[in-house]
């Protein structure tokens, strides 16, 4: 049985420093959430010498190759030419890829925005005789699986990768891999010092605990004999943190919103914009997203979310009292159903005995109930932390808001 | 001379996907503008054997080796004891480390968050006897210096690697390595295909364009004997490209705020919050930001930044009308003296032929003079990409606007 899978990362843009390698990464969570091993990962330039001296060495071990990068026309492309010597065959054209890459040269060739010779754009179609296709839908060059290695070949752009990866796991499925059974459970609002107690009956099975802003993400992991336990584990955890496991409560919120056709807004003082930006991250959302005020200056509380400058003298800008009227006051200007505030002590400096930095009150408004709920958090983990860890406790409130979930793990406290 | 650096990432929480590598990324980068070459970065578990092979692979060639991770107190912590067997080696303690992790033991066992012996905190003050430390002023482990192979080892926390850097570098130039000569120029607004003129006059010096949001940052690599055509490209550079060289213009534009004494504002529309967020994700700039409106739907855009519903109307959102509504609004509602304004079409939907998706429209207003300016761009690259451009389109303006630039690249129009 093959231990695991070897990654080659190749190009010369990643060694320079202009790309950042977010293959590795993709690769390595893929396979662990499949309870198989990632054993190495070597990037480097597009050196022909290197790259086959390494596919050499890796193939010793009878584990998986895969190799990103090199699948280009250009003349720095060079895997499927190193391919070909290395194993003694010949490169033929893929026959749906040479379809597809004749269309769009043509069409090229009409918008008169054609930078190379049809021989050079053909130079991507080409896979090794002994071959088999894996279809890329994003970009042309198709990737390439060879079993007698065995040995895959993807482009390097990580939306080609995410694009045949279905067809890469099916083939990864009929190899025969030594795995492990895998459970994964995202937990929000839940750290890794409160889970000792689930975590210590945990007999056969291994635990990996993965922190995150919004709280950590739990892979158990177990000998397939022990997969029982497994469940088992997964069945203490849903009953002991109820509306707290879901993969990602923006989503949710976005499409509960859509379905009840409600409209959400957002007071920001310390998160400066974050939860904006990250509900506008999503394509679609200006349905149910009105907008919201990044309200840094206490001026701009008033201006902006009708917040009377009285309430700020009299509890300060940071307070549970300045939260819940942000998100009344931001959901009357924008005409919402529903708001979300956010007001706290981001640091490094501001901070007091009382409110220390990494304080921070957060509001939701409901104008249908006409409830507000503001609940007080500490996030003392620097600056870019404390803001995410706020955003997302935010979203994780609304969201189990909506859902009327029994259990709230961050009881944001009723205020009249 | 020792052609360049080969890297060694070990840990296993990178092998399994939690951790994403950006050291690679950091060592490439600043080796490369340092005109060094980055050979090779291998990225593997904390597994004895396989770190030695390397290192013992590495060292044959006389490369200097990097290595990071490893250098904690718990048992997944191997470097230095590797280090110690693999040279025939003792470990000792390091006095400054040592000194200063029994300082934070004892603070910790006052506060009651003492987790380990100080035996076991003890481990990461030790170095091999042949090495010299490198200092760590962020975390507790030293980094480790070893000429006779030459070896570095780091430890995985990208902070403490930055705060190790400088005397890295130091070491790095004391070594006899083979390098090029290297300028590196940032060029907003730019793109490579508006380059072709300059780089055609290249004799002898190596263009490397890297594409980013903002434009481009130019590496012009040559030959020691070459540097003269280097500076000579620069000087072209800068007399063609006025105001558009510059590091970061949001930093520049915060100082020139604080030193004026001037009180900026935002509204956004497509970019969501965006430009905020980047403006508050550095500390201390509350005392020249004011805060912004996100106005998402057009009653927003009435609401919070004081846009009549006639002029959304007559111009439809996206416009050089509504632009200008929108910075000259919420510089009023917030006391401002400058502002920005963003709309646009972030798509996928909701472009048309005359505004298609990445049309977007810029507006500056400057309440000393009154004067209200808007640009119409285009950047039909994808959402993230086309909230990146013009968030950054944004600043550089407001930039060329503070230094009152002779050549303005991205020329916005007065509108009165």
């Amino acid at each position: 049985m093959r231990k695991g899978v070897r990654l080659c990362i190749t190009g010369s843009e990643v060694m320079n420093g202009f790309v950042l390698d977010r293959n590795t990464q993709f690769f390595a969570s893929e396979l662990y959430a499949r309870g198989l091993e990632l054993i190495e990962s070597r990037i480097m330039p597009d050196d022909p010498e290197q790259i086959v001296k390494t596919w050499k060495e890796f193939s010793a071990s009878g584990d998986l190759i895969v190799n990103s990068g090199g699948l280009g026309p250009t003349s720095d492309d060079l895997t499927v030419d190193l391919l070909c010597e290395w194993l003694g065959d010949t490169a033929v054209y893929e026959p749906h890829a040479e379809k597809r890459t004749r269309y769009f040269f043509e069409k090229r060739a009409k918008d008169k925005t054609r930078v190379m010779s049809i021989d050079v754009a053909l130079r991507q179609a080409r896979i090794p005789s002994k071959a088999t296709a894996i279809k890329n839908t994003v970009g042309l060059a198709p990737g390439i699986f060879i079993p007698e290695v065995p040995f895959i070949a993807l482009p390097g752009f990580p939306d080609e990768i995410r694009g045949m990866w279905p067809e890469v796991l099916s083939i990864i499925e009929r190899l025969d891999f030594s795995r492990s059974a895998m459970r994964i459970i995202p937990l929000w609002g839940v750290g890794e010092s409160q889970l000792f107690s689930v975590l210590e009956k945990s007999d056969g099975v291994l635990v990996g605990v993965h922190a995150l802003p919004w709280g950590c993400r739990l892979f158990l992991r177990s000998d397939p004999k022990h997969e029982p336990a497994l469940d088992e584990m997964v069945a203490t955890l849903h009953s002991r943190y109820p509306g707290q496991i879901v993969e990602n409560p923006l989503l949710n919120i976005i499409e509960s919103l859509k379905s009840q056709n409600l409209k959400l807004a957002v007071a920001e003082s310390c998160t400066g914009g974050l939860a904006a930006k990250q509900i506008t991250d999503l394509a679609g959302v200006s349905s149910v997203f009105q907008g919201g005020a990044v309200s840094y200056a206490n001026s701009a509380k008033t201006a902006l979310a009708g917040v009377s400058p009285e309430i700020v003298e009299a509890h300060g800008a940071v307070s549970a009292e300045c939260a819940a009227a942000m998100c009344r006051g931001i959901a009357d200007n924008l005409q919402a159903d529903l708001s979300l505030s956010f007001t706290g002590i981001a640091g490094p400096d501001g901070g007091s005995a009382a409110k220390p930095v990494g304080t921070v009150f957060i509001g939701l408004f409901d104008r249908r109930t006409g409830e507000t709920r503001v609940g007080k958090f500490f996030f003392p983990f620097g600056r870019e932390r404390f803001r995410n860890a706020s955003v997302a406790t935010g979203f994780l409130a609304l969201w189990q808001h909506l859902e009327r979930a029994q259990a709230r793990p961050f009881p944001l406290s009723e205020l009249n």
